[in-house]
């Protein structure tokens, strides 16, 4: 839509002739679109094609300065991220992603920080064979707004609402990295310099797990992406399906960074860390070499964390299988059967 | 995408059970999604099933407060506005449309507040037959980020790129009202209260031209939706088509409050008013009658206005035919050929 005239801007002050820069930073002219776009940017609308028998996947990712990111953040890093945490949606559903759209909100038209948005958000479009086909641009306090569009083969999608009891619980990658990062910003933690650039890498450069999405399909019974930290996001399967979970604590997957943290913290950081981006999934036990064969072919390693019980609820249980009780992180104590 | 702790939020003061009854201002359990609707809200993704042989048209917009509309607005007329200047994209391309997202990030949790623009976004959606399938709410200022989807036979869009010399030029509805309705916010222009409210009602209540969108397929050579003014969209036609055009001005499509107004203040208006979303649309001449016709289906009022051209750039001209001069609307004056 139109933006009022700019005597209507309190805060803005950025000038047409910037902003026309910025959607330069944006264009890509003869840039390959994909076989499934039509008409990419510079119309009314992009025109998509889904194959024969496609069903569409979408998903909308906000992310508002000071909330999802830091004022200091590299713009390179901040446009994978942008990126990244919705292909992840894509990916948790085992969908070949197709096509991305854009609104950015900018307070002021500094070219080389969009630049470096565009460097980083284009890196991991390339990568993974998306092109950008529409979007809008706006003068007002920084904001980004992405939505993805995926296709997968109609009913193959991965849902939340599958999980049965019996099935075993998996999650892929290691947990809670990022969170480390975040407890360092927040000042609770100090890390030795090259730890602290590991967690920062897992917080502000995180993988959408897509080629394992799509090995999953037809394998895993129900599947979510972390990012609200594995209690809050399991909590969703749980209650969609219907059903209830036992986690065991001690095998949930961590880097030797995370093995060399406290005890306390280390739970914090797998149960409830967020930001992981990591794919949590079920499957039937019988299904268990196929898994391990999916997270080889996909290139991520996929951990069994528990299994899926008839027992509404989460139980955390040790390596005895003694439920852990006491020092667990907020997000467990708040989180009572469905 | 997880929002980091509340401490980070520095303007940001909305707690999770807040937002969690903003979001339940969303939610319709039960209610009807339509039939390309697969999965709606609450997984990962949302799935759509366009049907056989369709294109998936696309389009996002983001509407910032202080930049798109001000924070005296009614929440229902804002909830109106977001999702019709979408849905004109939609129009713009001969789109039906299937379904919505839409991403929020609010400063505050004003359930009241919330509830308006919620109950504005669905008159509309009920109205257009479709549903919200997916978003995010954060904490944040305030912006409001709708992506529409519809569906269209593949190769039957109507594109900015089709328009031929020798076409007729026209435009849906009439133009200018909302602009009126600006200049009176802006304190340039006094209206009678009466005047003062159809303006208003222009600005804040724009009717999407879906049904006409639909009635133009195989009809029209080229459309736009008109949100920067006739003469700045004009432009996007012109340059994809590779034409020119000359424009009648004293057959400009205007209201009888368009008609009683100063005849410079009427030039700018209608000449370059924006906010009208009304269509701007080419047909062959032959098609003229059709046109009409397809008007009439469609419940709205469609009128010739100029004329394609292969001379590039556009001419304005008077009854009499004469280039009109002088007291243009700036954007015109700006406008050079191609």
């Amino acid at each position: 839509m139109r933006a009022w005239p700019n005597e209507y801007v309190e805060r803005a002050a950025v000038s047409l002739g910037e902003f026309e820069l910025i959607e330069r930073c944006f264009a890509r002219q003869g840039h390959p679109l994909g076989r499934a776009v039509a008409l990419g940017v510079g119309d009314d609308c992009a025109l998509l094609q889904p194959g024969p028998g496609m069903q569409l996947a979408v998903s909308s990712d906000m992310l508002v300065e000071g909330r999802h990111f830091l004022s200091t953040v590299p713009p390179e890093a901040l446009g994978h991220k942008a990126l990244a945490v919705n292909l992840s949606d894509l990916a948790a559903c085992g969908a070949q992603p197709l096509a991305f759209t854009l609104a950015l909100s900018l307070p002021a038209a500094d070219v080389a920080w969009v630049q470096g948005l565009a460097d980083g958000l284009f890196a991991l479009a390339d990568r993974s064979g998306i092109a950008l086909v529409g979007g809008d641009t706006t003068a007002g306090p920084l904001n980004l707004c992405v939505t993805v569009m995926g296709e997968v083969p109609a009913g193959q999608a991965l849902l939340r609402s599958g999980a049965r009891p019996g099935d075993e619980l998996w999650v892929s990658g290691h947990l809670g990295d990022a969170r480390l990062a975040l407890e360092v910003f927040r000042g609770r933690l100090s890390l030795p310099q090259a730890d602290f650039e590991q967690a920062r890498q897992a917080m502000e450069r995180p993988t959408p797990r897509l080629a394992l999405g799509l090995a999953l399909r037809g394998l895993a019974s129900s599947a979510i992406d972390l990012s609200d930290g594995l209690l809050g996001d399991l909590r969703h399967i749980l209650r969609r399906s219907g059903v209830g979970a036992r986690v065991e604590r001690d095998t949930l997957p961590r880097s030797a960074l995370m093995a060399r943290q406290a005890p306390e913290l280390q739970a914090t950081c797998l149960l409830a860390g967020g930001d992981d981006y990591e794919l949590l999934f079920t499957a039937p036990a019988a299904a268990h070499r196929a898994v391990l064969a999916a997270g080889r072919a996909a290139g991520v390693a996929v951990s069994p964390v528990g299994h899926i019980t008839d027992t509404p609820g989460c139980r955390v249980v040790d390596a005895q299988g003694q439920p852990v009780r006491g020092a667990l992180p907020r997000a467990f104590d708040h989180f009572a059967a469905p």
